[in-house]
């Protein structure tokens, strides 16, 4: 029995992806409590990122430019294209700091379950950006999920009429993995990868 | 590597309880990507708290209006004040819809270890509004913790010379509990506190 804008504003929060009910009500509760420091400026940022954040229209990155910063830089690697499936992925590598090619975001996988079809992702501006000459690569980092690497393969057919090579993510023993907790099927891949000691 | 907008977003979303660095940005994500049905209403019902709701004075529940709308219902008994620690409890009541009284946001508990002392909580106004004469019970509903019990004797010891009668939640089986997985605190008053069946 809240005043209807806290009801309001808790409704809202509640469908943010790991916010329930419960958890939307203490965060309306905190807000409400720090207006100067946390309300206030969580307002100001939302209306900032509705103002300039916008697609790529290249690549699909979430950027206040279009193209993005990340199109855009001339220090980036034309030759390699990285196909992600979301911006989060792309946010993920960016992270990681170990890739300085191009991206593709897709927009997801395919999946016969949730109806979705080559033609709801990113893959024809893929293949069109892939026939460009300056392009010698396109690395598949979609997930290793059925649905993933699915839309993996079907992408790699895609691209074969490109005069480009076409590569995944390796498999194997996730940095600080203890062989004990991992599952059959990362084991047997990282076992058949196996790499020589240097 | 996002955009400076959206890091400052996921940044200030990362301080929400209940929200770490990895899903303030999945939240993010969300965000930008329902722009229309989820970041410009929730933009929008910030804007629309951060204007409206205030404290009210007599309570401490929060409101779009001060006095509160249970502070100025007519049809709520004006002779019980139910004391509670916070404003979500202060709701967890109301939700309840077993309490038709008038309420007491106390803003805490007595706290050694965090330095809260009385002067810190709202003690002095409750005392004040228990000697009007229209008042006859106080019901102090903090937590069952060490700390919300300290608070509720402290406030007790307070209200001493004023001419109402102090009470306190009963403690017991949850309804809907299983005696297994009680600890024996609970079961200990909930057997002390026994009523015949009738």
């Amino acid at each position: 029995m809240a005043a209807t804008e806290i009801e309001q504003l808790i409704q809202i929060l509640s469908k943010l992806p790991g916010l329930g009910p419960r958890s939307a009500r203490r965060a309306a509760l905190h807000l409400v409590k720090k207006k100067e420091v946390l309300l206030s400026p969580l307002s100001h940022a939302l209306q900032r990122v509705e103002e300039t954040v916008k697609t790529c229209s290249t690549c699909g990155n979430l950027d206040a430019t279009d193209p993005c910063t990340i199109c855009t830089d001339g220090r980036r690697d034309d030759s390699v294209i990285c196909v992600v499936q979301d911006v989060a992925d792309l946010w993920a590598l960016e992270r990681s700091n170990s890739f300085k090619g191009r991206y593709h975001v897709l927009g997801g996988t395919l999946s016969a379950l949730d109806g979705i079809g080559p033609e709801d992702l990113k893959i024809d501006t893929l293949v069109n950006r892939a026939q460009s000459s300056l392009v010698t690569e396109v690395i598949l980092a979609t997930s290793a999920t059925v649905d993933g690497q699915t839309t993996a393969h079907y992408i790699a057919d895609c691209l074969e009429n490109c005069d480009v090579s076409v590569s995944g993510l390796a498999h194997g023993v996730p940095v600080g993995g203890e062989l004990d907790y991992l599952d059959d099927g990362t084991l047997s891949a990282a076992l058949s990868a196996r790499r020589k000691m240097e």
